[in-house]
Formats: structure tokens, C-alpha cells, sequence
């Protein structure tokens, strides 16, 4: 299970880098369920010009359009950064049965100094639904394109 | 501006019980600036088939497609039930510069038996950027339509 987690996680790192390549912000999810990889979604802000174009939240658009709330509760949402309140609730109310994340979005926050420093956990928490949650995961490794990408946006 | 305030929330109101009539659920929310309004928007979770389809979400996303985030500065989003945390996240990455709610989440939630607690002030302190929040405002008008809507769903 933490393996299947790291090799999962490292895929959504792998989409992060992705979504800069295409002229967006370093993000990226994956929805799994029993092992196999639905949806592969990156963050798009920049060339959708919509700053709420987060990878889970484009990634919780697209699932809602092609699956329903009972097949979602079954699914894991794998993302490489832990998501922000925005996309918690997104989550939250899409059905989505369980969230893992790579490095916290407190991390995020120290080497961006930008952000919602809500924790996922407390969002799902004030909910009615349960939501599982595991993370950090290999958040040494989610955190080294953040360091990158918001050093190089500073100079 | 209380007056202007109990204005427009009473016209969110309106557009919470339109969006019933089309055959969703009852929120509606306006961006105003100077006093004039921009874009009024009602829920469109059922007919779009999409849980994030809060009024605030869809007011968020037209915003984005029309106006610049420092014109969105000094815009005011009126609602006529406090953000969720989806939602209060969306409006922090916009840009909107100021909220005004009619009837609080926990209203909500107390009434309706779904949603997310967490005070969208809450949301917004935990940002970089500052998002002003007036409410609630006529907060017994706006609750009525929750009253009559969530007990009607619960029989």
C-alpha cells in the first residue's frame, strides 16, 4: 500500500513538472481506483486563464462529468501537493472517498509564500462525509519543484 | 451601505429561490462594484450535473472570463448564505476584494444537515491576500428558503 502510494505520488510529482512545461504552476493529480489510473490532470491557471484552475479542482470537474458520487467514493485523488481549502471542499463535495497528498501545503506556503494554510484535514473534518486522508508522502521529493519553480518566479 | 448591503442580499435572495424553480439547489450570489451589478448568478449543481456548481463557484469562474483580477479588487461578491470553504477558497484566488453573506454556514448546516463548517473568515485568514467579510446580513429573510427547501427534500 505505501509502495503503490509512492508510485503514485511520484507520478503526480511527474505531472507537476508536466504543467510547467506547459506554462502553468507545479501541479498535478491522479485519480486511482483499484490500482489503475483514471484521470491524469495538471494544473492549468495560466493557459486557462482562471487562477481556480487547480490540478484537483480540474481534476474533480472532470471526474464529476464522467463518473457519479458512488463510483467516486471507491476512488483515491493522489495529488502532489497537499490541496488547498478551494479544492478540499471540491473534493468534498464531488464524493471522492479518499485524498493523498505529497508535501503539506504548509510547505508549500514557506517556499511560495502564497496559499490557504487551512490543512485538508481540517476542511474534511467540519464536513458530514468522511474523507480518508494520508500524506505526506515522499513530501521531501514533491517539495524540490516548488523550491525550483516559486525560487526562479522570485528573481 | 447597511441599506445597499440588505439590498442586494434580499436580490441574492431572489436568485436563490429562482434557482429552485430551475431546478437546483437554493443559492444565488451577485459581483457588484461602485453599486452597479455586474454578473448575477444562481446554483446550477442538478441542471449542470456538478456538486461544485455552488452560485459562488459559477460567479468566480464568469469573473475570471470577464475582468482582471485588480479590477475584481475592488468588486464585492453578495451571497445569500455564507461561502464554503470551496467556494471562500475560490474567492480568495480570484482576487475579489470583499464578501457580504446573508445567513451563516452553520445556519446551513443546522437546517439542511450537509456542508462544509469551517467560517469562511476562517478561510480567508489563513491567506496571504486580505478578503473583507461582512455578515451575516438579514440573515432570517435568507435562511426562510432553506427552511421551506431542505425540509421539503427531507420528506
Amino acid at each position: 500500500m505505501q509502495a503503490d502510494h509512492e508510485r503514485f505520488i511520484h507520478e503526480t510529482i511527474n505531472l507537476a513538472e508536466a504543467a510547467v512545461a506547459h506554462g502553468n504552476e507545479p501541479f498535478g493529480s491522479l485519480l486511482v481506483k483499484n490500482g489503475d489510473v483514471l484521470l491524469r490532470v495538471e494544473n492549468t491557471v495560466y493557459t486557462g486563464n482562471d487562477m481556480t484552475n487547480h490540478a484537483e479542482m480540474n481534476l474533480v470537474r472532470e471526474a464529476l462529468k464522467q463518473y457519479d458520487p458512488a463510483f467516486l467514493t471507491d476512488c483515491t485523488l493522489y495529488t502532489s501537493t497537499e490541496p488547498c481549502a478551494m479544492c478540499a471542499g471540491a473534493i468534498y463535495w464531488s464524493g471522492i472517498g479518499r485524498v493523498v497528498y505529497g508535501c503539506t501545503e504548509q510547505r508549500l506556503g514557506e517556499i511560495a509564500g502564497i496559499g490557504l494554510d487551512v490543512p485538508c484535514r481540517t476542511i474534511f473534518a467540519s464536513g458530514a462525509r468522511k474523507v480518508d486522508v494520508v500524506g505526506p508522502v515522499c513530501d521531501l521529493d514533491a517539495e524540490k519543484i516548488h523550491l525550483s519553480y516559486w525560487l526562479r518566479r522570485s528573481q
